[in-house]
């Protein structure tokens, strides 16, 4: 889960994607448009696993295809319907890299052998003890064939002298920290469980006779299951045929947290607007999110000399929503304000060649948005962003957007500055390469970089205000901007990294 | 020009992007970023020819090389660099289809040898009377090595008497009918030329000392050139070194119409918002067309029973600006309207599998689009959407947002109803497949078709009113609309395709 | 035709292969075996092109498939039968050579459509007037999609008065000077002709109701088709619906050679051994040049002071045959020699990487050839190979064979020096490479440079009294080694293919 | 190593090629061109690591890049250089097989990590307790990440409790049984094994002051590298940074077997007639053995009837050594027997297309080999070949030699019928496959059923006598034609297959 990637033209290092069916004629096809409905979760590597019975044999043969690259490259007819049989899948995206041949290893799902016949795991997040744990089983002569945390699971699986694959679980959660939403296949039964704090998301679902598992609910409506409820935190959900008989799903729990810890930067940047995580629609709380900043960071006031009104635009598409919620809440009080298409995002993005004396960026981000010159010229112009991260991209962002001659260029930005790294599976850069860290928060010293006429961001409580409290528990992991992580980090920061990355 | 093809999930039979530069050092790279902002008017196949002056040899050469797929998936740097080497280029981008290895020769642009030395074309456009042409050239012993009309421009010039270059394409086009937006590279010259009626846009443009023409001025803006005027409406333009030293273009005026024929239907849907089309800025006149749809066609009378607002939506990406040109207008009049963004449009739409028993291009659009079921449900809804061709993706559209349960569905087209084929390049269905033309233009039966509570057209003069005049002679090709047609068909219906189409 | 490539490790530019059939349900699949079985006669590219009537148009549709690299590689089932439909078919081999995608339009089978309908030419052989023909027919207006001289074939036919094809052809026949083995598709008929002088050779047989020509037998051995004859030197045979019928071909004639001059090269090198050209076995051909050389120029004297036998050795599997001939020839009065294979050849030769100080061409050979060293550890050894071009890599493989320690290494060499370049089809370098001009024909300087104890070639009149002599008029191209050439070359040495090669 | 696959069109399981390069700056090209000389023992896929130190981290990183296809078709000049850096490299050629990507994981090397660091492993051979050790290690608590045997030898090693990597590898060796010649790269050191009975070759090298190994010395030849001797059975050779220093290689026993049991078939069939195994070149082994079949199964008597000679033909290229060694026998006696080529290897084997009613393998076999018709017609001719397997490439081949309508065949075979299966790596198919098996030994039914005038095998103590017995220990394991085994299968047979392949 670890690597340190660009994701798009954001530097976010990115989440993952996972999926999970059971007894559906078509699973592999099934899972495949589940992955991609999760694509944005991941653009490097895409994996199936199928469980398929050989009544010849009588037992189970997993099938896996999986590869580099996106979703609709990696499988076709041929493989979906030929290679991929059985009934139950589960899936996996990862995020986008370039090259790494040598990580193929790393591809998930991963499927082993063990004791009790096939295994197969869907990993999303990140264990903040895989370094201790991986030191102990080397010792005991365990050998790792990838510098992945989830294969620890894997092998804590294997050596537990547990009786049944729940009870084996019970354990393995009990050793392994951090967070976890994964999807497990075993000859006989599709598992999904969730770290105590739930700290990403996974959905529980249903088509027909069939039940799905998933990152997102995006996963369940492109193919119209129906979506039932989270796997909870803390809770295994086991799918069986009994389960299929009865209608009733299994559920275990083997931790029981106090409050939970959701990733805040799922609502804000993340997951896509159309899914329900955390038991609420992302887009119905990012355009609160946009309506509350427009409330805290309301647009610059009006210009007496200038009778234009001032432009609200989106960053397509990942502010579009937020920008609506900010427009939206403006326009109650004033009429100076109205929302424009400034820039154009481009659906062939791809390789840009270097001349010398040109930054490569410069010229990507060229390829991927076009300004709106007319739109732009003259006038004051608000943009609507949902975070920054090294600022890098926004920067060259400004500057293209400067050729347009707009009179003034002010920054919203829907989320507190990141100032600290992320633990539990959102691969922000190192800290050092943070802008908010970098300048310590001073805001107007990131506005001077960023070379615009202001900037604002929303503020935590404010963020906080705008997100669903939709059971007792709830709560929000909030460590990149606070630094208060609510789970131990055991690694030394950076030595895992260090130590397992080859 | 001539093939039907699906474009995107628009039934709209596609046009094509043309290019050239002139003293360049980096000709091929320009190009190819020239090719990526006009990606939109062609994903079949790209292609582009670099004139390269051999020292030792004293004489041009001509580098190709052309392709089918996506701009960014034919050329890569060693291509770029190595291959096509050479101070000038002209491009190509061709409309998408499936297979048909058997058409690569029609890939543009063309390149041959005569007997003046090397000559290539890039032509977007169609002619009028090339079945005629063809046959009168082969009777004369002309073989044809494409299906393509574009090749009886070659075959013309290469048997025309006249002295020159210019000479040569005056006589050429005024033989040949119909639309063409021309770029042609010889041994020292890169001429670009236009139909008498400017049917299709051409662009002129400068790099510091290189010269540029394309279809739209992104191509000039990726590359950060300047953009100078339009290429005239039955002018012929021509760069070569004299001109690189004078600063001053050679123009020839080869017919001089009363009244110019600019396709209405590139300001409607085809150019980029980003681009500057005859004279004016295309997002300005998107803009403009929405909210004088908004005047003409405004939404539904409030219910009184019902205290929620009414939604409009964009069909993204295609009808973003004159969704917000109609929000904007709208809400000057009237509170209870909202712009909301109801559909997602994916980044990555790929292959898709059918089951049995499912509709593929039901699939196909679910994996493109994804609604906002939050936004959608129980509401009163108004999509904007540019134009109706065959009404099968708008029908499939429907059908998947009233998975949302919205209350009502009110759809508002930016356009008039499309009753008549096109023979300029724009290569809508067959009239039968048309479902304007199906229901011999009553918009009530459109509506029950489309399965939508209201259906509105804009006018013919509303569009005409909506569109710029900025020069005495400015007028519209509305014959797809209108049945009425500028230039005069030669070829009768049908026959060329049906004769030439191998 | 034209260009320079090295033909495996040997410097011979290429010669083609051509293949057509007449009335086959399964027309291309038989082509692509036809292909195979000439794979040896170009590896560059292939093609196919295939006439399919179709009924509801009530008209010939011409479907093509060509592309750079190996037949095998090409072509595949879904192209094979989707694609290529048809009853009828010609095919086209070219010669090997890297990159040059530039060349693509040179890809062969040419198809065009002209006056009369569709039109489709596969060539072998080399038009010696191309420059003067090019250049008056460019004057005339021709452009020239391609440089190949093939192409002007098809002009003259267009351009033909002549009322049907057949007089078409016998015109084109009697303006074109050179060596030509054609086959030509045209809607309702498959036409093979070849020069007056018979140079490159040319089979007609049948399968079953079907008719084929192909430039070797080896092409009908595979399908197991019948070999009938040859097609006469001088002779256009025409294969239709009403052959069909009849079981009768139709014959014509255009010239009458008074004496044929095949080249006499095929026999040495070029053809497979289990083809029959020029009326005989090419196996039984090369196995008498084999035993001439015996005779002519025998291995060494007896050493008496080393009693071990003399190894006589081939070059895998260029030399397989004549070294039979030669080492059972010698057996009949000698004892002390004997046959021993003394390299081993891949078969996956691939790839290599030059290290600096290295000889990539070295490495190539290792990669291709590995000697056996206890088969020539201080052994007298007689290389028989068939012929020496620039002398490079048979230099190279007695570096090779020296590791392992010979006593001696002595040549024989089953042709006599080329000393002169090819003008109809067989691709030698320059004058200036031929190691055998550069030493003005001095055996003992060749021997030097060589490095090797003695070099021995046949005499030229030794290989002309090895050759059949099947009819009255049978006779032979020997230019390469005397510098007399049967046809004139109109065209200045290397002017058209300065000209002409872009 | 286990699954069953057709080599080429020989029916025979196929074997690995296993190398290993310590110190050499282009470790990853000299394993490159090691593999490609080792291409003939594995067709399926190859791979490479390379131990690279990384200065500014102080440790090894070990790079890897494997794939299904060709040596030559895997690796390129960026992979061997940019990806596979290093001084030090293992790499491994493994046998072919269709489609599979479910397999990829069994690709080898194998790279893992340990308490100790990095470990890679390249094995050639097969386990014959595979099944037991892998089960217990499930029990312990192990997983599986691959279907190969392999995989065992790594869980072994990382669970030894012994403290230095030779200490450890006794241990493991005194675990495992079954055939195996190994390469082992750990962080510090290159590591050659061979099993007690010497099964598998396994060749020790040097190229100045870097070390190697490899299968069979043709990997040596090809890198001109010096061949110093075999890694003997039961020995461990161990080269490290001091080996380097003081030029003498570390060298331990961990057994010591009475008589070694070298794979007989080695000799007869597998290995290339270039290198040396077994302490003899194989070529001259494979002489004496054809010298050794025409003493004792000489061609048939003279027929007075006849005064044509008879004909011996080789099958290209795998008889050709052995009927040399035939010709040259029978050559002493009798002269009414010659040599003659007969059929000719295609060097492009490709695809095969079947129409209704054909034989795919026919076809395929027609696409390999041609006959030589006028060597043939008439002929009494006898076929030498090495083995007979199933025997249905070899009917098929004597039903195509029928086609040129020899007057008689003669069938004689370098080695014993094969009536058992190998359990050391060279996987025949199933008993009942096997021709001889079929038949119980029975060579009149065997001949019947391949339709030949007469069939002769080599005796198994004619065999044994063909062989070199270089040192005291020398022995051969003839377990396919003697049932035999050598070594115990603890494995009940196909057990492992079935419980393992997935």
């Amino acid at each position: 889960m670890k690597r340190y990637i660009l994701r798009d033209q954001k530097s976010i290092r990115a989440n993952c994607g996972v999926f999970g069916i059971y007894n559906h004629p078509q699973a592999a096809i099934m899972a495949y448009y589940g992955l991609h409905a999760l694509q944005h979760r991941g653009q490097e590597s895409a994996g199936i696993v199928t469980s398929e019975y050989l009544p010849e044999k009588r037992k189970y043969h997993f099938n896996i295809h999986k590869d580099f690259g996106l979703t609709l490259n990696i499988f076709n007819a041929k493989i979906l319907t030929e290679v991929l049989k059985g009934n139950s899948a589960i899936a996996h995206n990862r995020y986008s890299t370039a090259g790494a041949s040598d990580r193929r290893s790393n591809i998930q799902p991963f499927k082993v052998v063990y004791k009790d016949g096939n295994l197969a795991l869907s990993h999303n997040g990140n264990l903040t003890n895989a370094n201790t744990l991986r030191l102990k089983l080397q010792k005991e002569g365990t050998i790792f064939q990838t510098t992945s945390d989830s294969e620890i699971i894997l092998h804590l699986i294997a050596r537990s002298r547990k009786k049944n694959i729940i009870n084996k679980l019970k354990e393995v959660f009990n050793i392994i920290k951090g967070s976890y939403s994964v999807c497990i296949l075993t000859d006989d039964a599709l598992i999904a469980a969730r770290d105590p704090f739930g700290i990403r998301p996974l959905s529980f679902g249903k088509l027909g006779n069939s039940y799905l598992f998933a990152s997102e609910t995006s996963s369940f409506d492109i193919i119209e299951a129906e979506y039932i409820r989270e796997v909870e935190p803390g809770e295994i959900i086991l799918i069986d045929e009994e389960v299929v008989k009865t209608g009733k799903e299994k559920s275990f729990r083997f931790a029981n947290a106090k409050e939970y810890k959701h990733c805040i930067f799922e609502y804000i940047y993340f997951s896509r607007p159309d899914s329900i995580i955390f038991n609420e629609k992302v887009d119905k709380v990012r355009r609160k999110i946009g309506s509350n900043l427009a409330v805290e960071k309301p647009p610059p006031k009006q210009d007496r000399t200038d009778n234009k009104r001032i432009i609200v635009m989106n960053v397509p598409d990942s502010s579009n929503t937020a920008t609506i919620g900010y427009v939206s809440e403006v326009s109650k009080t004033r009429k100076d304000v109205k929302h424009e298409i400034g820039l154009i995002r481009s659906h062939y993005v791809g390789r840009t060649f270097i001349q010398p004396g040109q930054d490569i960026r410069e010229i990507r981000l060229k390829t991927k948005f076009s300004i709106i010159r007319g739109v732009l010229e003259g006038r004051r112009v608000i943009i609507v962003d949902d975070s920054i991260v090294r600022g890098n991209t926004l920067k060259l962002l400004v500057k293209l957007i400067k050729k347009a001659n707009p009179k003034e260029i002010h920054l919203r930005i829907t989320s507190p500055p990141i100032i600290s790294p992320c633990f539990y599976g959102m691969d922000f850069p190192s800290k050092e390469e943070l802008i908010a860290y970098r300048h310590k928060g001073n805001v107007e010293e990131i506005r001077k970089e960023l070379d615009v006429d202001s900037l604002e961001y929303l503020s935590i409580d404010k963020l906080l205000e705008s997100v669903p409290y939709s059971t007792k528990k709830t709560g929000y992991c909030t460590a990149c901007f606070t630094c208060k992580y609510p789970i131990p980090i055991d690694d030394i920061e950076g030595n895992s990294k260090e130590k397992f990355e080859d």
